[in-house]
C-alpha cells in the first residue's frame, strides 16, 4: 500500500473565533477523497488531491528527517483541488458546497480556477465542477460548457446558478453506500455527452 | 495572468550543514518548472507541479487571511511531482538528477513513485521519468515501459540503468533557448512511439 496522505492526518490547532472559508466545504470533501481512495484501491481511476500550496518561511534542520517548518504561510492555488486520470481523460475539477438556498453563487468560483479549467477544456480534458447544495442535500456535476453559459450570463445579468437550473444541466449524484458519492458515475455520462 | 506558485518563492532559511536530498537536483527542476511556465503562457500544455505535502500542526490565526503556520512538518508524497494535459493525453512524470558518472541508480526511484507510475501507465496515461545526467550534462525521457524492464532487471541482477543503455531506450533532450529543456518534443515522440 501506497502512503495516503490523507489517511493519517492530524488535525490542526487553530485559534481563531469562527469558521474561516477554508473549512466550509469540508465535509463534502472529505467524502470525494473517499471515493477516490475507494477509486484507487478498486483500481478504477487515479484521482489525488493536490495538496494546499505553502510558502514555507523558515525549517528548523537539526538533522535529516526531522525537519520541522517553524514559519510559513498559505499561497493562493494556481489550479483546481483535484486532478487524475479516468478511463483514459485527464479528469480536473473542483469541489465547492454552499449552504444558500435557491442559488448558487458563482464568486464561490475563483478567478484563478475557472482560468485552469479553461485551460483544461481546451487542451481535451474533462473540466467540471462538483457542487453540493447543502440544504435539499443534492449533488451535481457541472460540466465546463454549462458552467462557462452561466458565466456569460453573470456579465450583464444573474450572479447564480438557480438550483432549477442545476437540476436541469446539471448530472445528478445520488448518495450510496460504498464509495457514498461515486461521482465517476456522473462523470461518465458527462463524457459520453461530450463525446457523442 | 494567474498567480503561478513557483515564482515569487521566498527561498527559505534552512539551518543545515550539509547539502539535503531535498535539495538535490533543484537546479534541474526549476529548468522544468521554466517549461512548463512557458508552455502554459504559450498555452502549448498545462502542466503543473505539485506542492510539496505538509502536515500542518500548529496555525497562528489572529484574522482571517493572515494565518501563521508554526509548526508542520514534510509528509511523504503518494504521487509523482508533475501531471497535467497535453495533446489530449494525461501526463504524469517525475524529475530525477544524478552525479554519477556510468550508470544511473534504481534506488533514485521511491517505491510509490513506481507504483503511481504503473497505474497511470496502466490506465492509458503517458507515465514517463526525466532523467538528467549531471556529467555529461545529458537530459532523457524514460519512458515507463522501458524503466519497468530495468527494474525487472534488478529484480535479480543490476540495480542502476547504465548510460549507454539510457541512451540507447531513452529520448534525448538537447538544451535550448526558450524553454531550455524543451521536453514535450521528446514527449510527442514518445507519444507517438506508443501509438504507432
Amino acid at each position: 500500500m501506497i502512503n495516503y496522505p490523507t489517511k493519517k492526518r492530524i488535525k490542526p490547532i487553530i485559534n481563531k473565533t469562527k469558521n474561516s472559508v477554508k473549512n466550509r466545504g469540508m465535509r463534502f470533501e472529505k467524502l470525494i477523497d473517499e471515493a477516490n481512495r475507494f477509486y484507487l484501491d478498486r483500481d478504477i481511476a487515479v484521482i489525488h488531491k493536490k495538496p494546499v500550496p505553502i510558502q514555507i518561511v523558515k525549517v528548523h534542520y537539526p538533522k535529516r528527517a526531522l525537519a520541522r517548518i517553524d514559519e510559513a504561510y498559505y499561497k493562493t492555488p494556481s489550479t483546481t483541488d483535484y486532478n487524475g486520470i479516468y478511463q483514459q481523460h485527464y479528469i480536473d475539477f473542483d469541489v465547492k458546497e454552499t449552504s444558500a438556498k435557491t442559488s448558487f453563487p458563482l464568486k464561490n468560483i475563483h478567478t484563478h480556477q475557472i482560468a485552469h479549467l479553461k485551460r483544461v477544456h481546451r487542451h481535451g480534458g474533462v473540466a467540471f465542477l462538483l457542487i453540493h447544495l447543502k440544504h435539499p442535500d443534492e449533488t451535481y456535476l457541472l460540466g465546463f460548457e454549462a458552467l462557462q453559459n452561466f458565466l456569460k450570463r453573470a456579465e450583464k445579468g444573474r450572479k447564480s446558478i438557480r438550483f432549477l437550473e442545476l437540476r436541469k444541466v446539471g448530472y445528478s449524484i445520488k448518495e450510496g453506500f460504498q464509495p457514498r458519492i461515486d461521482y465517476l458515475k456522473a462523470v461518465s455520462a458527462y463524457i459520453k455527452d461530450k463525446t457523442t
